[in-house]
């Protein structure tokens, strides 16, 4: 929680933390200030309120955050540029030392943030050859010290989480219904799927459909969405093509993980629908992931590691007969990613679910759960996500609200 | 240009360039994989292609960009996953060397990208610490590599960023009409703008009209847009207040550089319409910054320094008596900032256009010229802004295509 910040960096024995970048959004920043507007770089010494220093064109936007906002030219930005002006490498880097020698920051500081890389090594070289006496530290336990403090949420941000849960689920459902209104134009698998009036429909139609809803209910898919069918459904990270038809009897992969236009907090959900019926390899592929999802989210329990439930899951898989990571590292085949990851402000955050994770599932934790197999040879791919929350009680809640059926009716001629 | 790479690196005495960065958009990776959605490392020795190294969930995805395609497990992830899973950092920074190992590079390397800061320090110091005989390149003149290949724009960027403007311009036309469509509810200045049923006109409907708008043209912004109007026009980086009703006779600053959602080019226009009519103290403001903005525009000539045009605008406005940032530094009264900047897949590139820039107008630029004067005391601001690309034989090409009108006409009741 943002409350554990201090107490966070007392345990890594950091005297002050910066975020910069100069990109948007920045959870890091966004954290911070209350997802301002502004872009601009926020210094935290321990102990005390972040401050946040912007271009003076940024003062109105940043005051917002309620943090005490500085500008450049509280810096010396203007003897800067007028020294250094036709080196603006020179006077970024000067002006980024100003802001420790004005505000006394010494010690150990870390650095974080999302922006532009090759400025980042800039600055942080800079601190490292200064004469601050701050030490710059990179790595170790430190780095994630925003991760540990975004694991836990606080009320404020399970209150956005829900909000995103419930439009995102909103747009699921509507999705299913729009297709559902749709025609198979035959019974055999692979049989386009049409509307009324003979034409097909592609995912292309589907995707513009989710973006009108998105911006009904105030949503955002900044990472894009998945929606792939057949092979593409059975490589988890394809997206889908806009210009394929959509085809009767093939399992179809939605995987939707937008965040809330206004309060930047994600919601991650996935679904796989076969359309008109389902063929009996695909529906046994539909219940073995199944089957395990509904096991898994049925055991967490606070205080258990993350990764007893990713061992679970290879268990499961592996005993029916399926290629796993583990089994077969590389594979394509079979269950190839991991169990679930939390999710905030940035769509991947701790805990994670990895096979030797050592997250513990935790009062306050937001996190998917998204067991799934892919077989593209075969040209099916399977997986179930939803998010869920542990609440204060360590009782889970599950933020998701979509029905589970693989089988999406279709109308008949 | 992309086919300056080689030439630059040579230069520069690079012997490879990185690009890390695990967001997206990474407007670096979106130059060198046709904006492939995959997410993962590019490498690129001087003299040969870039290749891509990605998880292998994104193989599908990468194969798209046309580029040589590698996954982690061709760089030992499964043994390093096996020996360190339990610490992802060791495991992230020793699969970041093995690319350097597996791909035999060595000498003098520069890192770019768009991403995690933590990450990027710890890549950046692990190459300096190791014993792979890389030399780490930071700062200096290397670091604008990208910006000065970005610079000017190939035939494929000019037909983007055409049909970017395209469609950013009937965006701004069909907000003019839509407002258009509205009532002056009185005469006086700070009337509310209403519809046909009485309703007042909010910032927020026409930000959502707008929105609208974008998703029938496939644009969308990223960095959100600026529809303010009184003070908050006087403040050139306020987004303008959802709630605020439009009102008459008070000037609108509305500053708009969406991009396109394939694409990825951006576009930048802004105007400022004032509703139903302009005082004299708005109209004689808007004068000042039309007349100087069709100076400049007409002035511009392939092989000038564009602080020459910076200077010019800063003549004629402290001759007109408004302070600027060269008489008053740090004002917010006056004309507050500089006079454009390139454009392309990212919203800012080179050319710059500040006072001690040392960007020369070249053939292939694409950039904004956008002189504007802001008094928030006073409740106004200006600022007039058209994109413009300088062709193959210098001619300067007006890419943005709407009218400078400042009065908004209104329905009378």
């Amino acid at each position: 929680m943002k409350s554990d910040l201090d107490q966070l960096m007392g345990e890594y024995k950091l005297d002050a933390l910066v975020v910069v970048g100069d990109k948007a959004p920045n959870a890091y920043r966004d954290y911070l200030t209350r997802r301002s507007k502004a872009v601009g770089t926020v210094i935290k010494k321990r102990g005390e309120a972040p401050v946040f220093i912007v271009g003076n064109m940024e003062i109105d936007e940043a005051a917002k955050s309620g943090l005490q906002v500085y500008t450049w030219f509280d810096f010396d930005y203007a003897e800067l540029y007028k020294q250094h002006g036709n080196n603006t490498q020179v006077v970024r880097r000067e002006l980024f030392l100003n802001y420790f020698r004005k505000l006394n920051i010494a010690g150990r500081v870390a650095m974080y943030g999302v922006g532009d890389i090759g400025d980042a090594l800039l600055y942080g070289m800079s601190l490292q050859d200064s004469a601050l006496n701050v030490e710059l530290v990179v790595g170790g336990e430190a780095a994630g010290l925003f991760n540990r403090a975004y694991a836990t949420k606080d009320p404020h941000e399970i209150e956005a989480l829900k909000e995103t849960a419930a439009r995102a689920s909103r747009v699921v459902r509507n999705t299913w219904e729009f297709i559902s209104g749709h025609y198979a134009s035959g019974e055999a698998v692979g049989s386009p799927v049409i509307d009324g009036d003979g034409r097909p429909l592609t995912i292309g139609a589907v995707r513009r459909f989710i973006r009108a809803q998105e911006f009904d209910l105030g949503l955002e898919s900044p990472h894009g969405l998945i929606f792939a069918q057949g092979r593409d459904a059975a490589i988890p990270h394809n997206h889908g093509e806009d210009n394929d038809v959509l085809q009767v009897g093939k399992s179809i992969v939605f995987d939707y993980y937008p965040r809330g236009l206004e309060s930047g907090y994600y919601h991650d959900t996935t679904r796989t629908w076969c359309p008109g019926h389902a063929p009996d390899d695909v529906q046994a592929l539909y219940d073995d992931v199944f089957t395990i999802f509904k096991q898994v989210k049925g055991a967490f329990r606070a205080g258990e590691e993350t990764a007893k439930y990713q061992l679970m899951v290879l268990d499961y898989f592996e005993a029916k007969g399926h290629p796993t990571l583990r089994s077969r590292p590389g594979t394509l085949d079979g269950y190839v990613h991991g169990l679930g990851h939390g999710l905030g402000l940035n769509i991947h955050e701790e805990p994670g679910f990895a096979e030797k994770s050592t997250s513990v599932i935790t009062p306050g934790n937001v996190y998917t759960v998204e067991p799934g197999l892919y077989y593209p040879e075969r040209g099916m791919g399977c997986r179930v996500e939803d998010t869920v929350y542990v609440g204060p009680d360590g009782t889970i809640h599950t933020l998701t609200d979509t029905p589970y059926d693989l089988v999406l009716p279709l109308r008949q001629r």
